[in-house]
């Protein structure tokens, strides 16, 4: 028996044997082919075929979300521009397998340099590239592996392509070697309520067949367990099953104090699925799917009629509307200036507001239009703010064009530092943790050689997060949480603990952060929040937090 | 008279007529040539022989650096390859002003897409291609305008290839209208010691032959004094000269504390002009210059030279080496990962050293062996640090491989924040403020769009700078401050109430620091950064401090 650890997503536990998701194939050699062009291409002609055949039949036996992604590809691999590129290198002497990987390396650096949404489908071209060449080749073609049972799928990450192609029912738990609490596994893993532990090292000397329990609270994996551990994990999975029983309703502490429980909404197309998890309300509306794809800024009317929607879906409840936040990984063309060396530290967020006023206007005057209309109490918030002259720069045009409760987004360190005075003019404050602990700790959240840094249990984190709870405390102003951080159970507690008065999260993470909540007394948290505050990194902080909570149970 | 104000350099006051430099050329229109390609190439044959003779004649009137400079880009007005392109695009239909410009821009481009020093080579090609499509024009060619008597130089910034060719014996001060303190003009400003005044939001509304008096311990401009104004100005002129007159001799308070003075250094050129200025030792070694340019990282002996030249200049001194700093706006091909998207926050510093640890231990093990053969004393630092672990890491390869003096850089929020634990392994800290400026404001250091937020008399960055002062007391650990804040001579001051034990800065900058803190005691000092720390803005930091000293005196 061995043991791993790694960061846990959520709080289960799980038993269950390992699968290996195989890894990506070698590139293609670079040698001239010794079979001539036409057998060459003949032998592209088979593979693109078989590809595409073999992708659409996976999309029809997966069906929704995962068949259109699936569709999709197949059509790549019958893509003539790329079949005229794979031809015209083949003609030049490549092999089939190099020519595949030439043409469609080269058609993905085109999306790349597109940016936004078309760089998103850059991984779904390497997905069927891979397919094409492992045809080639005659290996196993990488990606989600399949099985008739349940199974521990172990990866090095899973890429945004694998997502809609997991077997819900089939994967009991995800545990990778890379990746940090808010890479793209952990993200998916919480979305989806699905056991994880992400940045396990090790995690790649698993072999098929291994059995695990695998137990995210702990952050910790035991490999070929004894009876004993397993019945000690059975124990612990029944004890979970019955905590799990909070009934939905408004997120209180154990001694009754009232944290509301608020969804993270990207649209609003997840308004049903946040009111069936029990959200209070919303804690942070993006509006970026407004802008997206568009040549230039929505109108009036057309944002009016989406906030409408959004606002008439919480009578009565607390909506908190992000402005545009465009910029870093999320360029706008008629707004950013695509040409930045650092982008997450460039005329992003609200100073790109700024820059272009009208747009901020504009969407200010159709979120003051919706909210006339309905009874839901609308917050607006401004995204990237630095310093106290941008805080009361965007409350008093807010106010102004009839924002009644406008505050700001606290995700850099200067406006969490400063938060005293921060607070002074905004009616609120919610703090993104993602990139404030980018920021914090100097490290690209989306990049993963410095993955390791992107933890928002690092006490540097947890510092900045305590002095803005202190300053909401001393000048009676709302600090919500609005980043990944609040979907960690745990976590969360920490958070009420530094003085969060309200936590906002994917509404799949509601019933398990309610029930965590449900635990703990504020004095508790507090206590727990002291422990973090005083580690030496995010993993102590996490170890201090649970040897204090063993020490008390 | 109008007054205008600004970030000011230094303490100088002067007095002098306004010369501006011309703006850039606007883009030439994409029309077709109506004259016809035979024409176009006659007159882009004309113009570039014209303009490459004029550069060459400048360079030979003004000798030394700037002549180089000169040279070098009156061999791209010669380029062969840049010619054909241009005659490509003539016989394609475009002007001559229109394919001189897409010609130099492609290769611009290129030289930008190399990265590090080649990209440097950018900024001259624009100056070049701007001074050939003026004499396609008839205009005058922006650049730095020329004058028999000296002048007030103002401008909306300075490019680099704008500093070589400044007659440092005309211009009196710089104002210009961008930049913020740590822009390329305020760093040349303080290399040259020019008075200047940088960020004035109006500078671009003086006309040639203004008046003015540029006060930039004030961060003033009187703009048309009035004879009152200028009697006072001679005043406050004559008793700086006066004041300015503090021996050579170690850097103290007026109460006598000892605050070493040392020099910052980029090579070993350096160190006689270090020694010159009276600085007590070297308080940052930045040794990329042994890295830049080269394929694979330099021998032990290569370095072991340098290291020796460079501790045999300070005998009996402290000489504290930064390990290489490699990524971000210095990425080296051999280290970095060209393809990050924010560099800034990428695989850098140390972060690259840990990834590719013989380059660190082969530098370190230079280090010690030089050491052993000289009496310097011989501290080291590692850049780019962020957590506790990092820092435990480092201190112990140094203090194996036979390092005495190991400390790092605090330029990442949170190892300031954390600096309490980050100082227990550490003998020592150094703060980066540039760094720790951008890193903690979110906004590129580097980036035009965002300049105004890279002061180092942010509030927030200086409780920063407090907190590793108060920990660096606490444990009794020597705190520097190596960033371009303690080249401001009133900051400086407020450097040492934040707790700092010693100021690295550009020699040339400090006589003027040493003048300064010999004006103050300690306990003044910290009373000005508590009214710096307690201040909204960098602006209301800079104010109060100056309102209280005015106060006092």
């Amino acid at each position: 028996m061995t043991t791993l650890t790694g960061i846990g997503i959520g709080r289960g536990i799980v038993v269950g044997p390992v699968l290996r998701m195989p890894d990506p194939l070698p590139e293609p050699s670079t040698m001239p082919s010794t079979i001539g062009p036409d057998s060459e291409r003949e032998r592209a002609t088979g593979a693109l075929a078989a590809a595409g055949e073999d992708i659409r039949a996976r999309g029809e036996k997966s069906g929704g979300k995962a068949q259109e992604v699936l569709e999709a590809q197949a059509l790549m691999a019958d893509d003539p521009t790329l079949r005229s590129e794979i031809d015209s290198k083949i003609d030049g002497g490549a092999t089939a397998e190099r020519a595949v990987f030439e043409a469609f390396d080269g058609f993905r650096e085109m999306l790349v340099g597109l940016g936004g949404y078309m760089a998103e489908r850059a991984a779904d071209l390497d997905d069927v590239a891979q397919r094409i060449i492992a045809r080639l080749t005659g290996v196993a073609a990488p990606g989600v592996p399949e099985s008739d049972t349940p199974f521990v799928l172990v990866a090095r990450d899973l890429a945004p392509a694998d997502t809609a192609l997991l077997d819900l029912d089939k994967v009991l738990a995800v545990v990778t070697s890379d990746g940090g609490p808010t890479s793209h596994t952990a993200i998916l893993a919480r979305e989806k309520s699905i056991t994880a532990i992400v940045g396990v090292s090790g995690a790649l000397g698993l072999a098929d067949g291994d059995l695990l329990i695998v137990d995210a609270g702990a952050g910790e994996i035991v490999v070929d367990p004894t009876l004993e551990d397993l019945a000690a994990a059975e124990a612990a999975i029944g004890a979970q099953d019955k905590r799990g029983d909070v009934p939905i309703g408004p997120g209180r502490l154990a001694d009754g104090t009232h944290i509301p429980l608020l969804a993270n909404l990207g649209s609003v197309d997840g308004i049903e699925k946040a009111v069936e998890a029990g959200a209070e309300g919303v804690g942070l509306f993006r509006t970026e799917f407004l802008f997206l794809d568009a040549t230039s800024a929505p109108s009036v009317a057309a944002q009016y009629a989406q906030y409408s929607k959004l606002l008439r879906g919480f009578p009565g409840k607390k909506v908190v509307v992000r402005a545009l936040d465009a910029g870093a990984d999320k360029p706008l063309s008629f707004l950013n200036d695509a040409k930045e060396e650092n982008p997450a530290l460039g005329l992003r967020g609200l100073r790109a507001l700024r820059a272009t006023e009208q747009i901020l206007r504009d969407q200010l005057t159709a979120l003051v239009r919706a909210e006339s209309e309905t009874d839901a109490d609308l917050w607006v918030m401004a995204p990237m703010v630095s310093t106290a002259e941008e805080t009361t720069w965007f409350v008093n045009l807010a106010n102004e064009i009839g924002i009644k409760t406008a505050g700001i987004m606290v995700e850099v360190p200067s406006a969490a530092i400063l938060a005293d005075r921060v607070l002074r003019d905004a009616a609120f404050a919610s703090i993104g943790t993602n990139d404030l602990t980018q920021y914090t700790l100097a490290a690209d959240r989306l990049l993963g050689t410095v993955s390791s840094f992107q933890d928002p249990w690092h006490p540097a984190v947890l510092t900045l997060i305590a002095e803005v709870g202190r300053a909401g405390a001393a000048l009676g102003k709302p600090v919500g949480i609005c980043g990944e951080a609040a979907a960690d159970p745990l976590l969360a507690v920490v958070l009420v603990g530094l003085g969060a008065t309200s936590l906002s999260m994917s509404p799949s993470a509601i019933g398990d952060v309610r029930a965590e909540l449900a635990q703990h007394t504020r004095e508790e948290a507090q206590r727990l929040a002291a422990e973090a505050l005083g580690a030496d990194s995010a993993k102590g902080a996490r170890e201090a937090v649970r040897a204090a909570l063993a020490l008390h149970n």
